[in-house]
């Protein structure tokens, strides 16, 4: 007779800081699992009780109790079939639970993991593994679990189970010291955010611990956007193979069952040795979520990054500027993609400057999509500035090249913007880019104006394959081609071209990269085959725009390293850039 | 025969990043202490190399080779005398160095100090305690100091020395076992920012150190701004009677000498065993620097805050709006007594709302304390700007109130002050205080413009104090009595007052100050005397304003919780506000 445990994974999208809600969805989810896919057990993402990251919200007097209530309910309301869920446990807590409100510290809360069945906490698990790194800061809220404690191996359905949370899978001890401890299957909760490449490291990750221990690993993984972090899903099943024989879709919420049989196999045929032998049921998979291009994961990243805030945070809409150049048309696509047309609203502020073809391209654009489209020209505006400014500027140098009349350009028109979305209600969204908000070609409360950067951590070459990857989607071009084709300009003096003052941005992203992602030095980027003086001169843009960074609005991290809480660089600084 | 040991305490302000002039600065401080006070012993603060907080220059690849470069160059430059200095030390560096530029994996960073004397190092000791709340990272970049190597306790001059860092004094561990292994003195290198109150934690928890080692202490301190913190100095000697015996000016460089005797004494009478015991020798102290009332403290700190931020980023000076409120006012104060008034200009803004009495103070204030003064009315550039929008403005529904009016009011002003900024060189000072960047009554892009924010951390019943303190300096008045008499009010409709829709600011920064600093809750926060209802209001406020503040310029932090790296909240979040 062989035991037969059917697990699903629940891959969902919590609301960080909502526990009530969050426990709603844990209960509609493992109903959902048992009545439809008949599960035992449900698994759930990491900290799926305050959605992660929660940040300082974990120093908040009443989290304890919160969480104490929110577990209560769930064990009183989960029937028939068992979940596993994260949550933060403080110390007191971890063996047995008390009805006292005591202040929690910081040093004494694990990022823990608890199984509920029949109405009771059955087991506990606490993080090992604390990432403090990157965007990472656990160290400042949890302890690591005891290693002595854990893992402890816990039976469901006549199979032997352990539990690790996220960071714990990237290291080896875990998983084996489970090994040894008679575990038969390793279950991993995750709260991984996206970048480029990510997926790839997962499934290494995931090789390797079977490799280590010949046990199968189910890895459940988070969805949704969080402030600058986007989670992509991409939940996967390895099996007693050691084949990631299943992978969840991405950016999507869903449940995902299987089975797991355990059958006795005589070890040796010339003895009478019998064991168990855990195997996935081949047939009892779901079909994998489909395969996608790296612009197309980038693209759907992006999109739920930028629909999540604006859902999360209760936005009626988004305003943003129209220039005719590449940046807003993408962000366009993307801001209609997030939220339909009939909530993202298109403005084009011409001044003496704007081609006729950007007027074209940007009208063209915002009828594409089916926006609401607006041109409000600034040179008004400007001319009221100007006149004021005269008497004083008047008596001071002019420069032959006036960075004051370029930004005062772009400042007419986030002014302008930022009084629509006053009165409408509508975000503002940013559209700068990655290689722009590296080198500073951005002006603060001008072009840098808005509540979220969709484009932040988006290279300049990768907004052009991006543009592409979107006109692909439909039959009709909805970015004009030409605005792809022709030389980037911020149009705020005549004849101006990015790449003026700028190398090509094939060069440009290329040196940013391994500065910013790889932290390689100005003399081992020239290696690579760029001019010592041009990365120098790059490198040191980037070091002097810390500041403007340090007021830019949030966007989607979508690299190793975007600007965010992932790079922390003092403004104040006089290291030698490029060192 | 008595063995004497003359110590230096070099309180110094040291640059970020700039390894090259901060070891210039050892070896000066050095010399000087030797010539004048013929030091044995010099005393630097923690990470004097790299400056504190380096942040993620620590992951730079050349930190090991700049380093190494730096101790080679101190060992060759430092003669007869010896010092220790703060500086990260990557771990196969611990008991040899290499001249291998491996690149540093930041697990593998001490936060170490060095004793260089007679050309070599002699003693190394890695930091054990490594803060990671807070404002501080430090598990970010360093790994903790193992316990069975440290302390080693090293011998000059007959004196048994052993050495912590910083947080390490803030636990029993580091002295008791210090004293086991026979140290008599200990010494302490700091990079501790200032708070309101910091400086007497400090003496306590000095105090409780002697007491459970009867060592006496040796606590050094850094000065000076770094970004939003800064170092408030007041270096402090604790000797054998377990008094605080010499405190060091604050916000001050300085070197600062004592001697330590050890005198050969009989334990007990009867018997011939002899011990050594170490004496402070009392006439060998300098005065203390003169003590300092809490706000002349707080006002000093964030005028050297503004300063160190002003001429370590190489501004030629600051450009500020003053708008005849307190504010601006008390900003402008501290603007001055950090540059000088030549290095500053004032400019007030008027409006239709703009009474006459803020237009005469306002110049009257600029007259007091010698700054250039202009006014640049908005009438203009506002009606451009109403112009251009009315037609859209005219289909949407007025509000009765309109904020997208007065917002626009703000951020006339700011894009004038920002064009000033560009065509003068000169950083914009940002003047809202703590209370309003709390409860988000401010402009982003209007009056939340600038690079730089002394009053950030400055609840407004604290402005008035410090316009008081300020004021007193002075025979005749800086700020006019009518400025901090008079309700305050944005002015930015008819008649408008705070209080109009806020409680007193004498009950909002209580409230606040329970929120933010230590983390009531609304319930508890009432609890203490207040109106529940409004606190619930107030603390919603706080929450909701979390992306405002995110775009903020940086300020001094000067309480126990400032807004900055010391509170990570997330912008998307439905914690119930006040739990």
């Amino acid at each position: 007779m062989s035991e037969t445990l059917k697990i699903v994974i629940a891959q969902i999208n919590p609301m960080v800081g909502d526990i009530d809600a969050n426990v709603e969805k844990v209960i509609s989810m493992a109903n959902q699992a048992r009545d439809i896919h008949q599960a035992h057990l449900v698994l759930f993402p990491e900290l799926t009780l305050t959605g992660y990251p929660p940040e300082d919200l974990l120093l908040r007097p009443s989290l304890e109790l919160r969480i104490n209530h929110a577990l209560d309910y769930l064990q009183r309301n989960i029937k028939d079939v068992a979940v596993i869920v994260g949550c933060p446990l403080s110390k007191p807590l971890c063996n047995e639970r008390t009805e006292n409100n005591t202040k929690l510290k910081p040093e004494e809360l694990y990022n823990a993991a608890v199984l509920i069945s029949d109405g009771e906490i059955c087991h506990r698990y606490y993080k090992q593994h604390l990432p403090n790194y990157q965007v990472f800061d656990e160290v400042r809220y949890f302890i690591p679990g005891p290693a002595e404690q854990n893992p402890i191996v816990f039976n469901l359905q006549g199979v032997d189970l352990a539990i690790s949370i996220c960071e714990d899978i990237w290291f080896s001890d875990t998983i084996t010291r489970a090994k040894a401890a008679g575990a038969q299957l390793m279950l991993n909760l995750n709260a991984s955010p996206y970048h480029q490449g990510k997926h790839r490291e997962r499934q290494e990750a995931l090789i390797k611990r079977f490799q280590e221990s010949t046990m199968p690993i189910v890895y459940a993984n988070m969805v949704g956007g969080q402030d600058e972090l986007v989670f992509d899903g991409g939940s996967m099943v390895c099996n007693e193979k050691g084949e990631i024989c299943f992978t969840a879709p991405f950016f999507t919420e869903g449940l995902f069952p299987f089975e797991f049989q355990n059958r006795l196999v005589e070890d040796k045929p010339e003895q009478t040795v019998q064991s168990k032998k855990l195997e996935l049921v081949a047939s009892s998979l779901p079909e994998s979520g489909s395969e996608l291009s790296e612009d197309a994961m980038l693209y759907q990243a992006l999109t739920l990054g930028l629909k999540d805030y604006i859902e999360k945070n209760r936005f009626k809409g988004i305003v943003l500027g129209l220039s005719g150049g590449i940046d807003s048309a993408l962000s366009l696509t993307i801001a209609v993609d997030a939220l339909g047309a009939d909530r993202v609203e298109a403005v084009m502020m011409p001044f003496h400057y704007t081609s006729q073809m950007s007027l074209e391209d940007a009208e063209a654009e915002a009828i594409a999509l089916g926006v609401k489209y607006r041109v409000l020209p600034i040179a008004d505006i400007y001319d009221a500035y100007i006149n004021t400014l005269d008497p004083i500027f008047k008596d001071l140098k002019d420069n032959d090249k006036d960075t004051t009349r370029e930004n005062l350009q772009a400042r007419c028109r986030g002014v302008l913007l930022m009084a629509l979305s006053n009165k409408l209600g509508h975000m503002v969204l940013t559209t700068g880019n990655k290689s722009e908000m590296a080198v500073g070609y951005a002006t603060l409360y001008g072009d840098m104006i808005g509540g979220f950067n969709a484009l932040k951590d988006v290279y300049k070459t990768k907004v052009f394959s991006l543009a592409d990857y979107r006109n692909s989607l439909t039959s009709t071009e909805v970015i004009p081609q030409r605005v792809i084709d022709r030389p980037p300009s911020a149009e705020l003096a005549p004849g101006q071209k990015d790449e003026d003052s700028l190398p090509p941005y094939s060069d440009l992203d290329k040196i940013l990269e391994y500065y910013i992602e790889y932290d390689y030095s100005a003399q081992a980027i020239a290696n690579e085959g760029f001019d010592l003086d041009t990365v120098k001169h790059i490198v040191r843009l980037v070091d002097l725009n810390e500041y403007k960074r340090s007021q830019s609005p949030i966007g989607v991290r979508v690299t190793r390293r975007g600007f965010g809480k992932d790079r922390r660089y003092p403004i104040t600084s006089r290291w030698p850039a490029g060192d």
